[in-house]
């Protein structure tokens, strides 16, 4: 049997049989026809779409290829591993194979009538040995960086997406609930956190969580308990774990878990490419008074800020109340990592990646918009000890908000 | 308690009482003096490392910031976070806190007396907007691409890399035999990877694999059972898979495994960020004959490899072999992937990177040396079937060869 003729005969029905949902042609339409919208502010004249992730959202697809949407005319799917299955995944019609990058300006040229005066690129992640590449291959085209333009669109998410990330959230409860039973005195942190991601796997996680960064490494295993739970790392974030060895020093360790410690878990799940982002306490037995007590104010400070959330309120004065709110409540140089290490975001949006807009930070002053998601985490940190917090990955609503990760949220005490 | 103090204090102790190693300076000098070597070659006065795998290379630390490397004196670490940590990871004497990129010019100009004529930059992984900015920052010194002096470099690994590969190595052994008490009839694909990852992560595995590229992800869980066995995808692998969705289409799925049916456990682990990569074929009851036998001329293409490899043979020549026994066995049009999507490859080098030199394949003609790492991987494809393989991960030795991934080369029948 040739692979064509199987693939062409079995693989979507196989595909579909498994769960694999694809991204409707409507929805495919009104991303391009925004996008472009943006283009023609810009006076970009194509596109060529690089980057899987925004691959995957302008096409269906995240094979092996690139993305030529020109301003004006169809868009071109370029396809070098697997043609077959991109023709599946894509609602796109043009769909070309792809043997090297050097063909791509020819096959450009052939489906556009000419080549662009100028071409966007994402400059934000695009190496630039492909750059100067591209400079040969496109030398009469001027070459433009068109990331804002795919963060813009990608800040807003449709009903369709939001979806998505509901499923996430939902693989994210079972994952807690089933934690209460998997949890044990003397186990490590890693064994806790790899069971916990098996779990998440089973009910359909990709197990790969996406940041749109040259180093930062995003990964599902956040699990710290104790002192480990005060170590500040690599990662912008109030604490980041002690990891397995200098070589990914984040996360969870070979560390024993103890009776009585607070034991922190920030777990992600991505179902579709689309993320949630939560974070729980456990505790084997009652967690001392004092983090108790610190977690409570987590949990107001979380609930502050989703009294605020509705379209139109400022995202750095969020950020602000929720520092007047630490302070007041004693903590000041314990929220969001100790002091001189102290992030400043209380919010990160979330969608294919872990970084994208909005972000409810210092030095960030734009109003929430409607069909933004991100995911908000207020943690106090005390160092040598271990640190508390709680996290909920929430949409914007028309008039306020929805949470799409529907864990309890209490302390999970086994 | 104060962050500094604690860290100063006791996250040393804690670390190493928990298995963390740290690249010593003699190592680091080492390999210091190998790069200098061909900056001066390459008359590159400075060199400005990245990449967080280079810059764990050639520091010891993979906490966020650069590595200033001046072809004469002393190596700079500048740490944007966590400084504390990166001090005591890394046996480099000079380690400066930075805030911003912005500042990186006039620490490396205090550090170095002057800034340098021209600056190496990893230009096959840094992105264009990055680039741009420091022609801004340095904007008297001319910015060169340096990426291939650390490719190079990188290539060789020392007594130190290989211990840590031999580590990765015998957790792979652990997750194979735990995988014969795991593999239960009807379990899907990714139940059975998560769980195989769940044992690797409990003796050590630190989850991520990592591959130099700008959208390949590497990943751990690849178990593919019968006809999942036949799919290609956007990876340059034999097989890929069909995954969870089109946003991550390559790997473990949640099809149900059955019996009688070749499952191709494709599974990297990770030590201290050196990987170890081997495939073994799993049964619930035993395989048709058909996979059998093509199991066995993988082994036979494997073993055919092994006995060719020693320094001084020739890349090239070992791929072009192993397509002839591919052909004389009557596997011409399945070997290393269904026709026109076979690959041309059959091994890959490895150590923090799953995409290392050399390359045991179609032009690549140089030869073997000694301290070289690689993974050889025959596989047999049958569209619409299955697939089957064998892996295992190399050492070039000076007359020969040694196995770094000890599971016992049979089929895991349960």
């Amino acid at each position: 049997m040739s692979y064509e003729y199987w693939v062409r005969k079995e693989l979507e029905a196989l595909s579909q049989s498994l769960g694999f949902q694809y991204t409707p042609l409507k929805e495919i339409e009104r991303r391009l026809t925004k996008i472009r919208g943006d283009m023609e502010k810009k006076e970009i004249e194509g596109l060529l779409v690089v980057h899987k992730m925004n691959l995957y959202y302008l096409s269906g697809t995240t094979q092996d290829g690139f993305l030529f949407l020109p301003l004006e005319g169809k868009p071109l799917l370029l396809i070098k591993r697997e043609l077959e299955r991109a023709k599946i995944e894509s609602p796109i019609n043009n769909v070309v194979p792809l043997k090297t990058i050097r063909e791509v300006p020819s096959l450009v040229q052939k489906h556009f009538g000419k080549l662009p005066q100028n071409l966007g690129l994402e400059m934000d992640v695009l190496p630039v040995k492909d750059y100067f590449n591209y400079q040969k291959l496109f030398p009469t085209t001027q070459l433009m960086d068109a990331s804002s333009i795919l963060r813009e669109a990608r800040k807003i998410k449709s009903s369709f997406e939001i979806d998505l990330m509901r499923k996430a959230g939902e693989i994210g409860e079972t994952v807690y609930q089933e934690g209460k039973k998997i949890l044990k005195k003397g186990m490590t942190e890693i064994e806790f956190g790899g069971l916990l991601e098996a779990v998440a796997k089973k009910y359909g996680h990709e197990g790969l969580l996406r940041v749109r960064s040259l180093n930062y490494e995003a990964y599902t295993w956040h699990v710290l308990s104790g002192l480990t739970g005060g170590i500040v790392s690599q990662s912008d974030s109030p604490m980041g774990g002690l990891g397995l060895s200098p070589a990914f020093p984040v996360g969870a360790s070979l560390k024993k878990m103890k009776a009585h410690e607070p034991i922190l878990v920030d777990f992600g799940t991505c179902f579709h490419g689309y993320q949630a982002d939560e974070t729980r306490m456990f505790s084997i037995g009652k967690m001392k008074q004092k983090f108790i007590d610190a977690y409570h104010v987590c949990k107001e400070i979380h609930d502050a800020v989703l009294e605020e959330t509705r379209p139109g309120t400022d995202c750095e004065a969020i950020f602000l109340m929720t520092l007047r709110l630490a302070e007041k409540s004693g903590y000041k140089d314990h929220y969001l990592g100790p002091p001189v290490l102290q992030t400043r975001f209380i919010g990160h949006g979330i969608g294919l990646e872990l970084n994208e807009l909005p972000f409810i930070a210092q030095g960030q002053p734009y109003p929430l918009e409607e069909g933004m998601t991100f995911a908000v985490e207020p943690k106090i940190v005390f160092p040598g000890e271990g640190s508390v917090g709680l996290e909920n990955t929430v949409l914007v609503t028309k008039n306020g908000y929805e949470i799409l990760t529907p864990v309890e949220q209490k302390i999970f005490q086994v």
